[in-house]
């Protein structure tokens, strides 16, 4: 268990404590880590922001968003008094140098009264416009040193394109080295993303039809039913492209098109990972229409309830070209995947919040069987299930019951739900954790996020240069523009119309609630 | 459809008509078929046997006998009154030529009745002593031409060791040519048997790690509950050995190692067997010890209730030798099976009737997680489920849900039930209508009873040779003989205890009942 948790004592630091992300979800996090006994024994978390506030607003505001987010539900009364205890505010204006040294002498204060130096863990809960003069600022007043102790966690988006991940990265690396970094892509976090390399490394069974040669192609989905809520004007100037395929979809396709990772070591992982997104052949700008498709949606209905179109939104331009859909089709120029398409798609206000991966095998290479026994024949199917529920689902041919040799597909099917009977922890917990521990295999390197805005770079540049001439095209609540259908189709494919799987509760059944996808 | 149904017209003539096979087999079976529409428009039954009994007695017995043993429950008087029409029974000293000529006699109005010439299947439910003379005098009255229109239908035993089947092979030969001879092992006939061959080979998945790279080795059990009845006379003679593993537990272990057929043609298919029974490693005599263990059944419990022992059942020898289990392991000496051991076992009077085939595989060649993640950690395995409840459960890992890495394998889970919800055809169904087709993929040709008899010859020699000197040596309603768990031990292996799966009727929702085998 060494490995497992760290007893070191450790101050967490959050710049933009009274924001949204730290009271939907670091303070959630941490304190059902607290609950279950993974934080080092000596652990304090320090908030700073602009707005005045004592400790107690502090913790009360906090509680209220422990009750509200947490995965467990309302707190305990004695449970939330010892957590407490460890939460500090305080006021302060983050552009000003001062307020690092007297964060400095704090930390300081704080060791010497514990008797053993701490780890410091700076989380900046801030607009991307702050990470530069925070950064720099510990930096001044020499945060950055204790090299194994100190931390930085930056969330998304790391730069705006290329260049700007670049220069971003650069001020990072002027202060702080790559091993104290901590790029938080929260997709990464959440548990059937890390059990793809359960999955395929744990497994002796798949590795070896995990290539060109029994894989036709691999289809990722991330679709989404909300708008962009109260995100406009962030949204209307980044879009579905940078907003998620950029990080969360091409790290999926990381995960499952990496090679066998020699060890679990971080920076072994994140290799392997690296590899992949520079073996993904560039896209030629004139080629950028037969590999990428974008979408924004108009007015239209989800659930029976009508909703107003992207154009429509708080905080987005009237005339906007924001795209809110895209699909895109990759080539892994490798080895293993030479010739296999990975079709990726994601998209705000589609029918049903589902998360997917979808792995089609090659047909049978050759037909055993009389023709009149395979009417029904479909290659074999792997769906690996992230939301809503989580699962693994293979489909394969099995001889239909009766007198004469009928082949029909099936579901050979796995939830989580129902062989564990556990909430899974919230993606944050698991990262917040290895942050503690020093664990970056979950995060990304510096040459991860340069490496995926190269890939999206060509598409866009072009989709900047030449804006869509028939925004909006596609309705609230149908799955995206035609123009998807015709990307895939190009391949003789069809995307898999995704069905949501459901548990119930507490008998833990799972099954699929609609025709299963077969 | 052409080649599903036989529109033939057909006369079934069962030598054997008032035995029990008849009435609890055959004849429900003809009548489910019968049901389904599966039976050609112009068809008669024509039983005959020693007793005296008319047409009406015949009948009604035969009712009872579909009301007792039909899978669809009690007939329905319509339906019956239907079915009834084609049955008739002729009282018959099968040993007196005459007959044979009235017989045909009667076939030959039937046909001008017709106005067609039929199919005629001579189905011998009669002891293997009667197979010869019914032969024979089938060949004197003739009723062995028409090659295309005349089937003889022989049931196991086919012999009682190498010679004595190749004297009965010799026999049918010379009367009949081998492709109007269909020996039947009802095994074969099993729902869950034949989907062995669309599971392998109607998916592309599988193959590729079907073989000594990935495969560790395999475990075929078929266990029963039962002893044996009134069956003593037959099966004191006979044992365990004779009676399951060298027709249905080898037929099973040739359907799991067989090589990819070119086509679904029957003797295609049985060439492809018969390939894996030809190399199946010989036993040298000395070493029968290290392959083969029998045991003998004593008093014990079943059920909590009490049960004698094999020596006390009813037509069996006090001193008896007679083995009712048997555990032998098998080497298939080919390229895609050298070094795989095959472990069969079988026998009466075990905890559950339960048949189910392992395929164990083998661990990760890499171990890429760190020691504290992989405690747990399982080679995959495919349980290909056939009794009670029929089912394919594939065994591997994945995250347990929690902050950290922790691998822990669950159950992938197919239930044949939950699928499709019907009950499926019995063996015998499946069988009869394959013979009105003139399909004999599901029956044994000459060479494949040869090739058994052959696998089994030395253990049979060897036991024979040499008394078991510590008969009984296992209680009834225990797993059998210490002796079966040294046998896999050798390979440091232990035979995997199967556990029951149950489905509810109605719901039809499965589960594994305990604790899934993991």
């Amino acid at each position: 268990m060494e490995k497992e948790k760290s007893s070191a004592p450790t101050v967490f630091i959050i710049f933009g404590a009274s924001g949204d992300l730290t009271w939907r979800k670091l303070v959630p996090a941490l304190y059902n880590l607290f609950l279950s006994e993974w934080l080092p024994e000596k652990f304090d978390i320090i908030g700073l922001s602009f707005d005045e506030m004592k400790d107690e607003a502090f913790r009360d505001h906090l509680r209220d968003g422990v009750n509200q987010f947490s995965r467990r539900g309302k707190v305990k009364d004695d449970d939330w008094r010892k957590f407490a205890e460890c939460l500090h505010y305080s006021k302060a204006d983050l552009g000003d140098a001062k307020i690092y040294k007297d964060l400095a002498k704090t930390l300081a204060a704080r060791e010497k009264k514990w008797g053993a130096e701490a780890n410091r863990i700076f989380y900046l809960a801030l607009p991307p416009s702050m990470v530069e003069p925070v950064a720099r600022n510990l930096g001044i007043a020499r945060l950055n040193e204790k090299r194994q102790r100190a931390r930085i966690v930056v969330e998304k988006p790391f730069g705006h394109d290329l260049t700007s991940a670049r220069d971003l990265n650069r001020i990072l690396i002027d202060i702080f080295e790559e091993r104290q970094i901590f790029r938080i892509d929260h997709y990464l976090g959440k548990e059937t993303v890390q059990n793809i390399l359960a999955f395929r490394f744990g497994n002796a069974l798949f590795e070896p039809v995990w290539n060109r040669q029994f894989i036709d192609h691999v289809q990722i989905t991330v679709a989404e039913e909300v708008g962009i809520g109260h995100r406009g004007a962030y949204y209307d100037k980044a879009g579905a492209l940078r907003d998620m395929i950029q990080n969360h979809l091409l790290q999926v396709l990381c995960l499952i098109a990496m090679e066998a990772p020699v060890s679990f070591d971080d920076n072994e992982i994140r290799n392997k990972k690296v590899d992949v997104l520079h073996a993904i052949r560039p896209i030629p700008p004139e080629q950028v229409q037969q590999f990428a498709v974008r979408g924004q949606y108009g007015a239209g209905k989800i659930n029976g309830k009508i909703v107003k179109g992207y154009h429509d939104e708080e905080d987005v331009a009237d005339n906007s070209f924001t795209e809110t859909f895209v699909a895109t089709k990759f080539y892994v120029d490798n080895w293993r995947w030479q010739g296999v398409p990975f079709f990726l798609r994601t998209g705000k206000r589609l029918p049903a919040k589902i998360s997917e991966i979808l792995i089609q095998f090659k047909p049978v290479p050759h037909q055993t069987f009389p023709a009149s026994a395979t009417l029904d024949l479909r290659p074999n199917r792997l769906l690996i299930a992230i939301q809503p529920e989580e699962g693994i689902l293979l489909r394969f041919q099995v001889k239909k019951p009766g007198p004469v040799m009928h082949l029909s597909p099936v579901m050979m099917q796995f939830y989580y739900r129902e062989a564990f009977n556990v909430a899974p922890p919230e993606a944050y917990e698991t990262l917040l954790l290895d942050i503690t521990k020093g664990d970056a295999t979950l995060f990304l390197r510096r040459d991860q996020t340069e490496a995926a805005w190269s890939v999206i770079a060509p598409i866009l540049d072009v989709w900047n240069a030449v804006k869509s001439a028939d925004f909006p095209n596609y309705q609230a609540g149908t799955w995206g523009p035609e123009g998807a259908d015709t990307l895939i189709a190009q391949d003789g494919i069809s995307w898999i119309a995704p069905t949501p799987l459901q548990c119930q509760g507490d008998t833990a059944v799972c099954s699929i609630t609609t025709e299963p996808r077969l």
